[in-house]
C-alpha cells in the first residue's frame, strides 16, 4: 500500500467488500429505500424493554445477518470495527459481546461507518488479517432522549433538523473475493468553522466534508466525473446544498453525480422529517442495502463515499462550544 | 506483518515509539510516580471555565509538548488515533481540532491508548504512514460529574472504587527509529462475566485482561517469564489481585514481573484512592512518563503493555446490564 498526495492511501491489493446487511426501523420501512434492506422492523423496541437494548439488537442481529449472508463463518473473520452515538458506544459493545472476535471501538460520530471501513481496509490490505467486520448502529429514540429532549414533551423541530435513522448496516471486508474493491482512503481531518447550531449538522458538517473530497482529488489527481456517484452521509438537504455550492467555489462541479444518504432515506414530501435522515445508521443502511447491490449488479463501478460526523456532545453544545465536523472518503470501484 | 496464532500480529518491520508526553493533574502529583510526567497541573480547571474544557486542554498541551519534544514537524504525522471517556470522546475532539491532522476517533473506554497504539502501529507497520500520533486523556472531575455523582454532593466511595486519574499521554510511532519497538499487538475479545457493580471495574475487567494475557502467551508461544515487565492499566488493587489469581489458575505465575498502573499511580497508605487509579490517563501517563524512559535507558527491555476497559456507561448500569470487559496488549521491546 501506497500513501499519495496528503493523507490518502492507495491499495496495491485492494480489499473485497465480501457482504453487507442492514435491518432498519419503522419509519425507515416507509421511505424510498425500504425495499433495499435485509429487514424492517415495525416496532421501534424490538421488543427490548429500553431503546437502548433494541440498538444493542438491531447491531446484533444485522451482524448475525451479515455472517449468514456472507457464507464464512464467524471463526475466519478476525477483527471486527464498530461504532455508535451512545454515549462510551454502548449499542456496539452491547450488540457485539457475544459474538467472540476481537473488538476495536470507533467513534467517528456520524462519519463511524466509513471510519471503521477505513480502518478494516488498512488491517486486509496490509495482510494483517482476512476478513474484517465493520458494523454501525443509531436510532431515533435513544438518540433524541440523550441528544435533544425527552420524546414524551414533544418538542418542535426547526426545518434545519434531520431524522436520526433506526438501524445498522454491517460489512466484510476481504483479502479475497470478487469486489466491489476498497482502491483508496481518504480520512478526514478535523474541521471547525464555528457553527454552534445543534439542530443545523447540516451546515456544521459541510466544510469537513469539502476537506476530505477536494483532498482526495488532488491526492488522486482524479476528478469529479471519474466517479459514477459521490455519496455523503448524513449531510441531509441542506449540507448537501451547502456542499455542492462550497464545492462548485473551489472549481469541483459535483451537480450531476451527487447525492445523500440522509436525502435518499426519507420521502421528502410525505415524510415530515426537515432536513433528512443522519446518524451513524443512515449511510451504514443505504450503503449496505442500496449502493453494495448497485455496485454488485454494475450498475455502478465507482463511488466515491464519503461520511461526515459532527463531534460534540449535549455537554459541549450547553457550555458554547462550535461543532467540529469530519469526514472520511473511501473509493469503491468494481 | 503476519497474524500469528488466534489474534496476535507480529511485525516484520516493528514501528519504533519515538518520543511521548504527558501532563497530569494535582493529586497524581503528590503521587510516587510525579517526577517522571513532563508537567503537573496544580489548578483542576487549568484556567478553563469547566472541566470538559480543562479535559480537552490536557490532550491539547501534551500533544503539544510532545511534538516538540519530538523534533519532528506536525506536517510529518500522517494520522492521529485518539479517544476518551467523556461522551462522544469530546475531549479528543476538542483538544485535537486545531492540530490539522487525520483523525481516527477511538473507543476503548480505558484501553484506548493501547488501541490507538494497535491502530496506529499497523498503519506505520504497513507503510500506510511514516508518523502516527496516539493520545488520551481523563479527567476526575469530569468522570465523576459524567459516571457517577455531582462531587458537590460530597458522596462516600465504596472501598473496591478507583480514582479517575486526571491528565493526558500521547506518544508518536514511527517506521523509523532506534526503538523501543512494538514487535507484537495482541487486539483483545469483548468478555462479560456477568459483573454489575459499577464500583468494581477491576473486577469487571480482570477476565477480559486475563483472556489477552494467555491469548498472546499462546499466539506467540511465550511464557510470563519472557517480559521484565508485564504491565496492565487499569485494574487497581482489587483486579490486580484478581488478574494475578486467574493467571496462576490457568498455569501462568505472573507473580514476580506483573504490576498495574492503578496501583503504581498513587500511594495507597496516604493518597486514599480506595482501589487505585483509573481511567485512560492513567495508562496513557504512566507508559508515556514512566515506563518509555525505563524502556530508553534499557533498565527495562522487554514490557508487555495490556490497558483493560469496561464497555459501559451509567445508562446501561441503570438498566440492569452487566459490565463488558476489553484488554489490548503490546508487546514492546529494545
Amino acid at each position: 500500500m501506497e500513501h499519495i498526495g496528503m493523507q490518502t492511501i492507495k491499495f496495491e491489493n485492494p480489499p473485497t467488500i465480501l457482504e453487507t446487511a442492514s435491518i432498519v426501523g419503522p419509519k425507515e420501512a416507509q421511505g424510498p429505500m425500504a425495499k433495499y434492506f435485509d429487514q424492517c422492523i415495525e416496532d421501534e423496541f424490538w421488543g427490548e424493554k429500553s431503546w437502548e437494548k433494541a440498538e444493542s439488537k438491531f447491531v446484533k442481529e444485522t451482524v448475525s445477518t451479515l455472517i449468514n449472508k456472507s457464507g464464512i463463518s464467524v471463526q475466519d473473520i478476525d477483527y471486527c470495527f464498530a461504532g455508535d452515538l451512545l454515549n462510551q458506544c454502548i449499542s456496539s459493545s452491547f450488540g457485539l459481546r457475544e459474538l467472540n472476535i476481537p473488538f476495536f471501538g470507533v467513534f467517528g460520530a456520524c462519519s463511524t461507518f466509513v471510519e471503521s471501513m477505513c480502518l478494516g481496509s488498512i488491517f486486509v490490505g496490509s495482510g494483517a488479517a482476512k476478513n474484517v467486520m465493520c458494523a454501525t448502529s443509531s436510532h431515533f429514540c435513544s438518540a433524541e432522549k440523550q441528544f435533544r429532549f425527552p420524546l414524551e414533551l414533544g418538542n418542535q423541530r426547526p426545518p434545519t433538523s434531520q431524522w436520526t435513522v433506526t438501524g445498522s448496516g454491517a460489512a466484510i471486508l476481504s483479502a479475497s473475493g470478487e469486489g466491489p474493491y476498497i482502491t483508496h482512503i481518504t480520512p478526514g481531518k478535523i474541521v471547525d468553522m464555528g457553527i454552534k447550531d445543534a439542530n443545523n449538522m447540516g451546515a456544521a458538517m459541510a466544510p469537513a466534508a469539502l476537506d476530505t473530497l477536494i483532498t482526495h482529488f488532488k491526492d488522486t489527481g482524479r476528478k469529479p466525473s471519474y466517479y459514477d456517484a459521490i455519496i455523503t452521509g448524513d449531510l441531509g438537504h441542506i449540507g448537501k446544498e451547502i456542499l455542492t455550492e462550497l464545492a462548485e467555489t473551489k472549481g469541483y462541479n459535483i451537480k450531476s453525480n451527487y447525492n445523500d444518504c440522509g436525502v435518499l432515506m426519507f420521502d421528502k414530501e410525505s415524510q415530515d422529517t426537515h432536513s433528512g435522515g443522519s446518524g451513524c445508521g443512515c449511510i451504514g443502511t443505504i450503503f449496505s442495502g442500496y449502493f453494495f447491490k448497485q455496485l454488485k449488479d454494475n450498475k455502478l463501478n465507482r463511488i466515491l463515499l464519503i461520511a461526515t460526523g459532527a463531534l460534540m456532545n449535549s455537554t459541549s453544545t450547553q457550555q458554547g462550544e462550535s461543532i467540529p465536523g469530519i469526514a472520511h472518503a473511501i473509493s469503491i470501484e468494481i
